[in-house]
């Protein structure tokens, strides 16, 4: 499996997540206080592997962004356009964390709920920025003493960015509570963090997302984000 | 390259440190004060790629455990006995930072020194716990808004360990000083973490380790850790 050249991995777990498409997924984990679970795959999934994890509150997810365009991965480019510079700005890919790298991988934090070993191994997890069904490599404990490094300088990204207001036209909302208990806070947490590509700034523009099986429709103006219309997509409630 | 059981990944870099050898690496980055570089493979060595990385003071290094004993790769074992633990409790692997994990993949965060693109790519960094010809798979910013979780609860592993006292019998300390001007910081570093095995405590045990280029010979009681002799390997000085 080794070789000077390349290295290959088999997946240990999959991720399950109300992000059902790129678009929308907050840049970092631990902005959206979003529920998501890893499940183990069957040959992982052994409680064993997991023991003492439960005394960790924080663990990283090592992982591969899949969703990337393959046709895309084959050519490199060495450098991206930050969506916090504007999506004007080129800086190096390895000054980013952008998914359009040349090894796809992904690294996130992510809060631990619980673990469930009824059925499997399955780790709730929260503030995952993370879609469904992307496959996970390793998960690690957070060690604070190793891992928190407050005075890190952050260059472009040094904080959080800024939240939008959220609003609902009121028969958006009532659709929204009557698919799941779930979704207001699922669409609030994720639309506050203007998911719109940096250099669109349309007020009167629609947008729509899919997520936690519902396709949202919203626009946003200088005031903030505001949710138009939620269907269920297909037969599943959302 | 991506398909849904396995997924292959091409080293964007190398490590070249003064770890030639697993023993003695501090188990977390970020303790020993060991300076190495992250020199970028022919095929990304483009300045370009690193360009901003300069505005951040920390990244991480995700990267592959290539030192791992290759037939130990194939049988996956749910449990590991963590050094914390003193050797003797077993732990889930994934609760664990073990190199012998089922994808044998690594992640530290290194001080970033400087960046040299006079002659290819090359990332100095400081306190990396990663073994010279470390394949490393990706580089991202550390982004102190996502990745330092102040308030983490780490169970087992709540603090930096305990730091030994390191002293010199006179005639290694002054062969370490003609080899190099840096050995003897780097002795001091990495001794000071205890590098014995868990279950080992044998005052008059004589250890090695290949440090550097040379090899540096060291037993440890309880008042600490003494360096009883140092001596080049091959021709280089070390």
């Amino acid at each position: 499996m080794l070789d000077r050249d390349h290295h290959t991995f088999t997946p240990i777990g999959v991720v399950r997540s109300p992000y059902q498409e790129k678009f929308a997924i907050p840049r970092q984990p631990g902005l959206a206080m979003v529920d998501a679970t890893i499940e183990l795959t069957p040959l992982y999934a052994d409680p064993a592997a997991v023991e003492g994890l439960e005394q960790f509150s924080h663990l990283w997810v090592i992982f591969v962004f899949h969703a990337v365009d393959a046709q895309r991965l084959g050519e490199w480019r060495p450098q991206v356009r930050p969506p916090r510079l504007g999506g004007n700005e080129k800086l190096g890919v390895f000054a980013t964390r952008s998914t359009h790298r040349p090894n796809p991988i992904g690294l996130s934090v992510v809060e631990l709920l619980r673990i469930d070993t009824n059925e499997g191994v399955k780790l709730h997890i929260r503030g995952a920025d993370l879609l469904d069904g992307t496959p996970v490599l390793d998960i690690k404990p957070y060690l604070p003493y190793a891992d928190a490094i407050e005075n890190a300088r952050a260059g472009f990204a040094p904080s959080a960015p800024a939240r939008l207001q959220v609003r609902w036209c009121s028969e958006a909302l009532a659709a929204a509570r009557t698919y799941s208990a779930t979704l207001q806070q699922v669409v609030e947490e994720v639309l506050s963090f203007d998911p719109r590509p940096a250099y669109q700034d349309d007020p009167a523009r629609i947008y729509g997302v899919l997520l936690a099986g519902c396709n949202v429709r919203f626009r946003i103006d200088e005031s903030g984000a505001e949710i138009v219309d939620v269907t269920s997509v297909g037969d599943a409630a959302c």
